[in-house]
């Protein structure tokens, strides 16, 4: 026992809640006077939550004004509330949830705003000026990687302005069950990835012959120029030598592009959260969702994610629908994985992780309701399914998995141009295909790792920054980013996720 | 028409069959003399069948002396029996089946047989000398993948002795059901994958510290030695510089080893088709059988899988299950995928893919019959699931999706050393982690492909050779493969489908 301890940080998200989240990185010692009113009776580690009155079992445990549980035992005032002292609360049925009925205002414009990117014949902006190689089933994927090698080494020189090369290879194309009826879903992932922002309006497949998913399968339109089909070719060197050939015609046109001053209504940003902390929802997060304001103020897109992770606090953004429409879908796609894990005996709870409780989120409610703060505060023009494109601008909400690599595969193939990523336990993910700015909810995480955190708000728990100064600093950064005339560390190193394929049909 | 063509040639597996197949590159034209009493009465293609008699609407489509399908229209002798002239019969009811009705005689043994390999500390013995650095989860892949250049290009040359090094990259450890029923198959798969023969019992995982799937979670008695947490270490250059230690750690062990003089039974052969067509049944795989009997006569563990080529031809294999247990197991494999294509609302006949019947297999019996001769003729004295080891030695059957890349990884989960996988219309698959000695069922392919393709099966549908030489042929080819005194054409050129685990529960 120590109460010689100096003052430790708490925080409280919101005057109803009746659990505090130590800030402090040290923690807070059993002992401990936090207020004049309340010292802590036992040792309660950074990021997790002390209880601020009595409970008697079966009480509501509130943190963001919202029951993130019920004790379930008796819980006395200064006790550190870890997840075995509550229980998960049943997920809001989806039936009785009000869909589109407390919409709010636009938000006022924000003109002016702009970035440098290139500009592509189907009225997409890119980010990046890359060449682009689909593969339509992963038999390919060997001799695609060796071509790869050779066109790193012996064609990229030459064409300075291609920013890089992303070959698309996956698991999905033959061995599948493509006649499924959620086979769709990989399908239109990887048309969408395939003609991705990014890649100037070029597209290259390369296909065995054989396979399920035949390029014309991806694209009944495609043009002979654009596929090359392994199995008509004599023999390795022939296979390599035609991959050398076609992308050296795409990179010479893609080195004649230059980047043009694009209205910020052209940006296409995704939001994602990745081991995540009690952190997350207080600094990270919420400034990310100051940011997804200002960007939609701009008009740009802006998507966040992660059913798992909304599931739990959808009766929060069902009424910011826009619409009947539009709150129904929203619905459908929550009621579509509640069932897709209940066909593997599962629910939503199998989200959280060891990192996140360590982190001090006590289950996926506490998760939620930090994670959905992303999205800010303007009403959710469209619902959309996994991998699809949105029709609109503004804030959508795309229904993909959780999983980091998925939801990312998933955000590029509805077209993001740049990723923001919120990080508490701390990831150094990246992607190839866009830039992945990420954000730290906590200071330590920045001091740790300075070389692979974009930006520290952690600096909001300690009171050095404010929401808003963050969120502004996040939109800045984005515009940044998005010109090329600052890059993310995980471009700076290279660090790049590999695709990750949403499938949830059988394999065959 | 065109009755002055040269005599074309045709193939009959069975005296009972009603159908021929048509082993001339070119085709049969209509108008052909065949035989004295068949002509040819519309085109044929290569590698598609005739109708050896009239047959009635409902009338059995005989072929390895089984029923393919039924007539759904009167189909006149010397027609073309295409796809769309049969019905499927359906799947053999599994309650039903026989077990341990048949079971072989052993056959006689083979003794003398050695082949150099490296033993390992737990008595397994390798056929390369490899560093395999695992994964517990895709976050760390971006690093690990830098890691890896560096060790390539900086440490490899020190340790000519080491063959090659293996990140084993994967889309699981997070984001997934952890806690679901069926993951069970990709966490044992990616144990064993970790301690595959090949890495000569060292042990390296890379972990990032909040994921669900924690190293203790893949062995529980793991050594601090053998993990690396990327979250413990100070930024990007601290994380490259600990992996490039512990490798090299790792390297000059590996670097002291010599191969040694081993008996044929301590080979673990997988064998596996991919891109079959209607001669993968009457040239490559027979000959495999052939080689599959030889190994076993060795004492050598031989594994063939794919249940969706299996499934219609199981009541072909329980009669030979060494007794009733390992007959059930083998009915319950059946029954689990089954009921996991069902739960995707498909079955069995979404395996064929247009390749498949571009090459004359009509349907999955078709395509099944001809796949499960590559197990030879010998007892089947075990079943294993998924990326389970087995526990015996001898004919095996691991029930793996057919999906090459996952049927791949499953045979190495399981202990494989050297791949076996016959091609029809002609795949280029390798894996680095074991050699794949590709075999084609037809010469065409091999004179297109002369430097892909390692053996040559299509010299039986012209009388060059027999199955029996093929097979031997096949046999001594295994032995300098596993030896290292010859190379596989995948691995010449570094040829590499990468790694993919089989997760049939649900992600996050
Ligand atoms: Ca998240
Ligand atoms: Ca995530
Ligand atoms: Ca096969
Ligand atoms: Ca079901
Ligand atoms: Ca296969």
């Amino acid at each position: 026992m120590d109460s010689n301890h100096k003052k430790p940080l708490l925080i409280k998200v919101h005057p109803n809640d009746n659990v505090e989240v130590v800030v402090s990185p040290e923690g807070v010692l059993a002992g401990t006077v936090i207020y004049d009113n309340l010292t802590a009776i036992e040792d309660i580690p950074e990021s997790h939550k002390i209880a601020l009155i009595d409970f008697k079992a079966g009480d509501k445990i509130i943190r963001y004004d919202k029951i993130i549980g019920y004790a379930n035992e008796p819980i006395p005032k200064g006790s550190w509330i870890d997840e075995h002292k509550l229980t998960l609360p049943v997920a809001p049925p989806l039936e009785e949830l009000p869909v589109a009925t407390k919409v709010p205002d636009p938000l006022p414009p924000l003109e002016g705003y702009t970035f440098l990117g290139y500009p592509n014949p189907d009225g997409s902006v890119g980010t990046k000026n890359m060449l682009g190689i689909t593969t339509s089933v992963q038999c390919v994927e060997g001799i695609l990687n060796i071509a790869v090698e050779r066109i790193k080494k012996d064609l990229m020189p030459k064409y300075p302005n291609v920013d890089g090369l992303m070959p698309i290879n996956h698991s999905y194309g033959c061995g599948v069950a493509i006649d499924a009826p959620e086979a769709k879903v990989p399908i239109r992932s990887l048309r969408n990835l395939a003609t991705h922002p990014n890649f100037g309006g070029e597209l290259l497949i390369i296909g065995l012959g054989c396979e399920k998913l035949m390029p014309e399968k991806l694209f009944p339109d495609i043009k002979e120029e654009n596929v090359i089909i392994l199995q008509n070719e004599l023999g390795f060197n022939n296979m390599i030598n035609r991959i050398l050939e076609k992308a050296e015609e795409i990179l010479i046109r893609l080195n004649k592009r230059v980047r043009k001053v694009c209205p910020v209504s052209e940006l296409v940003v995704g939001l994602q959260c990745g081991g995540s902390d009690a952190f997350s929802g207080i600094t990270a997060n919420p400034a990310i969702g100051y940011a997804a304001d200002l960007l939609v103020r701009c008009g740009a897109t802006v998507m966040f994610s992660e059913v798992t992770e909304v599931r739990d606090g959808v009766h929060m953004i069902t009424p910011r629908t826009i619409n009947e429409e539009v709150g129904q879908k929203l619905k459908d796609e929550m009621a579509w994985y509640d069932n897709y894990l209940d066909d593997g005996s599962v629910d939503r709870a199998a989200n959280t992780t060891p990192g996140n409780k360590q982190g001090g989120l006590a289950n996926i409610v506490e998760k939620s309701l930090g994670s959905i703060v992303k999205s800010g505060t303007s009403a959710i023009v469209e619902v959309i399914s996994p991998g699809e494109k949105p029709t609109k601008k503004g804030l959508i909400y795309a229904a993909t998995p959780a999983s980091d690599f998925v939801c990312g595969t998933c955000q590029l193939a509805s077209g993001m141009t740049v990723q923001v990523f919120s990080t508490g336990r701390g990831t150094m993910y990246g992607l190839a295909m866009a830039p992945v700015i990420k954000v730290s909810s906590r200071t330590e995480l920045v001091n740790k790792w300075k070389d692979l955190i974009d930006i520290n708000a952690g600096k909001i728990a300690t009171g050095e920054s404010t929401i808003e100064e963050v969120g502004q600093e996040i939109f800045d950064f984005i515009l940044e980013i998005a010109s090329g005339t600052k890059k993310v560390w995980a471009d700076h190193w290279g660090i790049e996720n590999a695709i990750c394929l949403f499938n949830p049909a059988p394999i065959t």
